[in-house]
């Protein structure tokens, strides 16, 4: 026996195993209850162009489906993509009822409820949805405004600095930190850094695993944001280990002083089914962003080392007096290995 | 009834309240335990020139320390200053046995333990000295080393500034957190800032309670590190709140480039009975502090914010590259109202 919240729960974890692999897909968890409370099937979205989550679930419950009811993370597809409705597979195996946590926000796969209504099943919203909303932030608010969901990602030590006055900086944050990096990658459609990254310090930008140095099974899209073209031709970011987009300014269009324009990228990455990018640096693009008000959270490794010279990790935001200081909120605090970790969420500001 | 380890952590208990008010003495707490282990007197010590703790705690006891065991933080003192000797006082009381945490480090004050054995005394060494230690930090290690224990507090942005491009900074943390500091203030028996800080601020340093403006009843002695003598004749840290020292090279002595020698400088606070003292900026005194290895601990108030350009929090402390990084360890990471405090140690470097 399961309760209809115990069972959005137990989908709402089901759905993060998803987490980095699903896009441009949502992630998706489903439980089936029998007709009796009992749990017949359980599923998750573990793939674009796998079956989703009700499908795996409704397949492991069989017939035990019938009068029972499905409790999903995200409303079910009416649209025949790659799989075919969800909704038709719910009423074909005789759902009495139909649960979900978050209304889905895509014109093109919305409208399932209404679909489940007129063919009798009984349709509830909103249970659990600020958990699975959660859960699901990154794609719910790229959908809903047609923009990826931008994560900066930067590490410094504590007086704001990323390396030392000659430009060395390995490594700042612990290798602990730096499996973290990796890590979040993994959750990521699309590791964004500007061409004076790859300059200073050719990266790789893969995700991969630092105990055995092996490749995560899917690697992120590199981007970099390179106005004028100059990623060398033998720059690691162009190895074969994963996709790779120099964006130029030619390619993507052009904003103040010939840079690449910002916004025009996001849309393109869109476009090209980014839902979740990361953006790793360096200072001035990082400013950029932040100046544009293009950053949906923040994640900081900040080790406890202090230099007093060399580069800031954060360089011309567009903050000119302490009235215009970006304000921040923390969302999480932890320890790393030796460092600190910091989540936190820039705080609307006001428009003028 | 109460354990002697019972008692030892009560008697640290109770020296805690004197910090800030009993230097150049340390803090001293007291617990007397009569023949039978019960409590019969508790003390410590308030302010310099005030009865020591184990005056106080004999005094409540009276009669019934006779035969009892005295629980002291610090081992007694054995000369006459001030006030009388302590040992003479607890021989006089007819104590059987005194415990202490930790040893007295003072070649003045020490040598307690051996009078006491002498009149016939058991004295046990070592309950709680970690935690003991821990409680007198500051003066210990001052009085060991004959140079004021040095803790530096800064309060920055995530991207280690202190002020705007435009060089406002008012206010970069949150009043919860300047309440924290002038709290902090209240433990110190001394407040150094550079003359730029003093140039471009103004401030009073001194500890006020931020709930009703008052000061707190005793006041550090607030230091100017200003080599050529430039604070103004209407600086406000020449108000009669508080002491004031304004520090020149004329007075102290000279080291590199004409500027005050800081081991000097640390040298003479300590004669003035400064044991702790907090130093509160610029980034270019603190670097200089850094540089030379003369900073015990670090108390950091992180803001949520962001600034992207502006001066830094800190400034040259002689690291050129990477392999020079000052290394710290966090030892406590805080939320004080929306900002983060942290404490860290700096690692002692090998000596080259």
């Amino acid at each position: 026996m399961a309760s209809v919240d115990e069972a959005m729960l137990r989908a709402i974890a089901l759905a993060a195993r998803g987490l980095g692999t699903t896009s441009p897909n949502p992630v998706v968890g489903c439980v089936i209850l029998d007709a009796s409370g009992a749990v017949v099937g359980e599923g998750f979205h573990a793939y674009a162009g796998g079956p989703h989550a009700e499908i795996v679930a409704l397949a492991q419950a069989g017939d035990r489906a019938r009068g029972g009811t499905a409790v999903v993370t995200l409303e079910p597809c009416d649209h025949i993509g790659r799989t075919g409705p969800c909704t038709h597979a719910l009423v074909r195996a005789g759902v009495a009822r139909v649960v979900v946590a978050v209304a889905d926000p895509n014109p093109v796969a919305g409208g399932g409820a209404q679909t489940l209504r007129q063919a009798g099943v009984e349709v509830e919203f909103g249970v659990r949805g600020a958990e699975a909303e959660a859960g699901n932030v990154a794609w719910l608010t790229s959908v809903r405004r047609g923009s990826p969901y931008v994560i900066w990602k930067y590490a410094a030590t504590l007086d704001g600095r990323s390396a030392a006055a000659d430009g060395t900086s390995m490594w700042i944050t612990s290798e602990a930190a730096r499996m973290d990096v990796h890590a979040l990658r993994g959750t990521a459609d699309a590791v964004v850094v500007g061409v004076g990254t790859v300059l200073a310090d050719d990266p790789r930008l893969t995700a991969r695993n630092l105990r055995d140095g092996t490749l995560a099974i899917r690697q992120p899209l590199r981007v970099v944001v390179d106005s004028a073209g100059r990623t060398p031709a033998e720059a690691r970011v162009r190895d074969g280990a994963a996709p790779t987009w120099i964006a130029t300014a030619a390619d993507v269009g052009a904003g103040p002083q010939g840079r690449v324009d910002l916004r025009a990228l996001l849309a393109a990455l869109y476009r090209r089914g980014v839902r979740a990018a990361l953006l790793e640096g360096g200072p001035t693009l990082a400013g950029a962003f932040l100046a544009a008000g293009l950053i949906d959270k923040i994640i900081g490794y900040v080790a406890p080392k202090l230099l007093g010279a060399g580069p800031p990790a954060l360089a011309d935001a567009g903050v000119h007096t302490i009235a215009e200081v970006i304000d921040l909120e923390y969302a999480e605090i932890t320890q790393v290995g030796p460092d600190l970790k910091f989540t936190a969420y820039p705080r609307k500001r006001e428009e003028g």
